[in-house]
């Protein structure tokens, strides 16, 4: 089994000497959120996962099991679930008028992290839980507000996302599910969700199913969906859960991985719900919990990535295999797998900068008393959300099969846990808008809103910080030279997406691509400034290390991609489907 | 469930008119192997794999069992088996004195992808009886060869290759196993192997070990390994299977995929083993066979990759999911599907040539009258094993996540099989020497035997073929360019070699998968001068966008891969093992 050991003084490396996450206390309502409250947190959380939750992983692995309509989650995880939620970390984040901690979003995202280390597919539970939560948050009446938001702040009830059908994935406009208003005001809902994930289990005493549908007069396609609400228990006249709802899960998916999470088919017959918002404003009022549920995607892409590392390195340094050149007989000493290792440790760190940043502008853009610095956080949140949800979940698998590699044929076999990173990793890039839909995000919405403000704040940005000092000359000069590439491969996107569409979108992945690697980029340089007047020498020469194989090995990858982007195959669009 | 079709007309497109296989025909022996017989006992082949093995994927990937000492394989194993032993495909390519078919090792290789698509779990059976066949016949004295060899072609029996031990896997020197020789000329052995695929089952009357060890008196290391055939039933005096041998399965492992192949740990106590050539001469022995096997390893990756490819297209032909600019429903129609699939279609389809090109080498290199010629052979043979092994099991890989992208949420439950292809493949990466180990190769025994001939003779083919009209130009500049970085890295690798062999190491990966891709170049050129006389103008247009493809997006890497290797991190290997 994959051992996890919470990375602490990365973790605070990152929130401390990078990010100033101290910043937050100077937040209305964070003033007590110091670095040291932070940290003294994230401790306490990581001892409970480490103890509680990583050695869960084999149980996870085996599954959940389904039997007359019920799932029954693996073994363990009713325990620690009760444990997690009666220790206030579902609603960390959450306002503490509803019952949460009321602590920083930045701090959630670190804690995600550690739970998508210790067991990913646990994650769902309480991540699908805030995602409802936020959704009723935004869109909910006061009434909504008052019954539903305490139970799911404290995780005593979990919810879920019910917007995918089996013709309607991607094209989520394509929703069948209807509707019909009853003449109390409540509504009848008909349809059938797949692919929902904490759809059904004991763990909780009621779940919230957060369910998008057509109602019978609306128009066709995105503009006619609305939101609703169906608990799978009704409640009583006290608030308690009452009769038992019309919602029932009907199957549950052999998957790949993830075993832990179980992935339901609904069906809703004659099933109460209540509306959430107004008619046909379905999508809008998924929108602001759909970009929240794609950073903490995003968070368990680095998760997974971070799980992948350290048991890569720790195998690595432990495992005596063939004399190396230096004389050394651990794996570590061989050239190949430090390559292998070093490309781990920069992906990994690199992206818990972006990741954790991209928290830090979610806080500012929420609470910060200045309306431009909202704004601004907003637009770094709005840039940054495709670049984490795709970037770190492609790294996770590829990492995973690095680390596969680390260990030879013993990464194969399924006891080590190490083939289990990989197979739970490969759903991020699917859920929560396949990798491709982040692309077609970064490059269709967010290089063109606010008149290209997005991407231009990111260039002035890094501009601006790349120092001349010597002692950074060997990051400083190659990241201008990402930069550049990467704004003139802008321009040419933003042109691209007026005249030859097609041209776009055909070299999405790749630009997001290498728009992420020249954030990283930035992070490296950051980590690397950070690192010179770090007290660790160990440290601060691992980080110098792994900044310069960044720079010597994956920031050159952008000037590959940018010259892919912008020289598109012209023919491609002209073969006909039938001669591929 | 993944489907399969033979790509037939891709098969023969490569043999005839990029390899002119009809050259076969002059080799002696090889006569009756004309285009025609070999273009008809593929699609028999066909026939079989598509209507029987294909079918077994699922109940294949359910997995063996293991119970009181002996190995259960899956469901219709035990049938297909016998139905495939006696229509003659496991000594396909075996000569026909020992009761094999006789025919090219080429349309043996040819066979082989297509039942690596129907089941690459499967494949191991007989393959794994090819390898042992082989070592007994390149080392076997004439009374062994007389005995196992006939068994063996005809599939009667199976065969093993018993090498790795807990503490020996990439450092085969560490091997323990003990063979203490006994007064009636036979040995003793006593020791543990693990990772033995094929090591127990019912398929076959008997099994034969063919095993690593090490006698009483020999040196340590590699130097002192010597080779033993232990059959796991002895023979009575008539040749038949007899007694048990006390060689044992304890258990199989629990594996990512290839749950179809059993991988047994195997215990020799006190088992009769007899040596089969000279002492301490194992790894010589060992040689020919490990190298034929790292082509079979590349041809199951290329199997994968097709059955990958085929299912994407398949799909994303059929399923409607949005609108696309191109007015278009189905997901081909969405230009970064197109990328996607244009991406597993280039590498597929270039490796094909690769690998069947490899193949037809092995043929000249046994068979031509001319000592010249086949020292050629042998040369290409020997650079392209470790291209084949290592590229086309990447890509398997690499284009079965693809696979995942282009399905979806679907593609990652196991109902659609597609999943279970990124499962096998992975373990392609990592037995009969990892990809770090055939990097290693590459670079360390290819680039430098006989002063550099091999590359040599790559770079003189290609440039002589690269041609200067009009039509093939998009194809001919750019593969040029390739050529020349990659000459140039060739020579920077040789002199690294001597000065800097931690440098040149460090970038093996890296200059292999530059070294495939300007063969898939010269691959693509091939193909694209074919398909300009081909009488189906939608398979010609297909084989020119996809070399459009390749050019504009896979060749570049060659460039950004040869400026990593010739700028390597220097200071990678002064981080201590324990500031990782």
């Amino acid at each position: 089994m994959a051992r996890y050991q919470a990375p602490l003084r990365e973790i605070n490396f990152v929130l401390n000497d990078i990010l100033d996450a101290g910043r937050l206390t100077r937040l209305p309502g964070f003033s007590e959120a110091t670095p040291d409250v932070l940290s003294g947190l994230v401790e306490e959380a990581a001892r409970l996962l480490e103890e509680q939750l990583a050695p869960l992983s084999a149980k996870s692995d085996a599954g959940c099991t389904f039997q007359d309509g019920e799932v029954i989650v693996p073994e363990g995880f009713k325990p620690f679930y009760k444990l997690y939620r009666e220790s206030g970390w579902v609603g960390l984040a959450q306002k503490t008028e509803y019952g949460g901690q009321g602590l920083p979003y930045t701090l959630g995202k670190v804690v995600e992290e550690m739970v998508s280390s210790a067991n990913v597919a646990f994650t769902l539970y309480p991540a699908l839980t805030a995602s409802c939560f936020e959704a009723i948050e935004a869109n909910g009446s006061e009434e909504q507000k008052k019954i539903y938001l305490p139970r799911l702040a404290t995780g005593e009830w979990t919810g879920t996302m019910c917007m995918t059908e089996p013709q309607a994935g991607s094209d989520i406009g394509a929703v069948k599910t209807r509707a019909y208003p009853q003449a109390d005001g409540r509504y009848r809902l008909e349809g059938t969700k797949i692919f929902i994930s904490s759809g059904e289990h004991q763990m909780a005493d009621n779940i919230v199913h957060f369910v998008l549908a057509r109602l019978p007069d609306s128009p066709p396609g995105v503009k006619g969906l609305s939101t609703f609400i169906v608990p799978k228990f009704l409640l009583s006249t006290d608030g308690l859960p009452g009769a038992r709802n019309t919602v029932r899960c009907l199957s549950i998916e052999h998957k790949m991985g993830l075993h832990g999470s179980c992935t339901c088919t609904l069906t809703f017959e004659n099933a109460k719900g209540w509306r959430v918002g107004e008619p046909n404003q379905g999508i809008h009022n998924m929108f602001v919990m759909m970009n929240m549920a794609r950073i903490m995607v995003g968070v368990q892409g680095l998760g997974q990535c971070e799980l992948a590392t350290q048991n890569a390195i720790r195998y690595a340094q432990e495992r005596r295999q063939g004399k190396a050149a230096s004389g050394g007989e651990t794996l570590i000493e061989h050239p190949d797998v430090r390559r292998m290792l070093l490309t781990m440790k920069a992906m990994t760190e690199g992206a818990r900068v972006l990741a954790y940043e991209t928290g830090l502008y979610v806080d500012l853009s929420r609470h910060h008393p200045d309306a431009a610095v909202r704004q601004e956080a907003q637009d770094w949140v709005d840039l940054n959300t495709p670049l984490v949800k795709a970037f770190c979940t492609d790294a996770a698998v590829e990492l995973a099969a690095l680390a596969i590699q680390v260990y030879g044929g013993h990464g194969y076999i399924r006891e080590h846990g190490i083939e289990q990173i990989l197979r739970d990793s490969k759903i991020l890039c699917l859920y929560e808008g396949t990798n491709g839909i982040q692309a077609m995000d970064l490059v269709r919405r967010k290089l063109t809103q606010h008149e290209g403000r997005l991407p231009r704040r990111f260039f002035e940005r890094v501009r601006n910080e790349i120092p001349d000092d010597a002692p950074l000359r060997f990051i400083a000069q190659p990241l201008l030279k990402a930069v550049e590439d990467l704004e003139a491969t802008t321009l040419w996107m933003q042109d691209a997406l007026r005249t030859r569409s097609e041209d776009a979108a055909f070299g999405g992945a790749d630009f997001l691509r290498a728009f992420a690697l020249t954030y990283l980029g930035y992070n490296w340089l950051r980590m690397s400034r950070a690192a010179l007047r770090h007290a660790d020498a160990g440290f601060a020469k691992s980080k110098r290390v792994t900044a310069e194989f960044f720079v010597q090995r994956l920031l050159p990858q952008v000037h590959a991609l940018c010259g892919t982007v912008r020289n598109p195959t012209q023919s491609l669009m002209s073969l006909s489907a039938a001669n591929f």
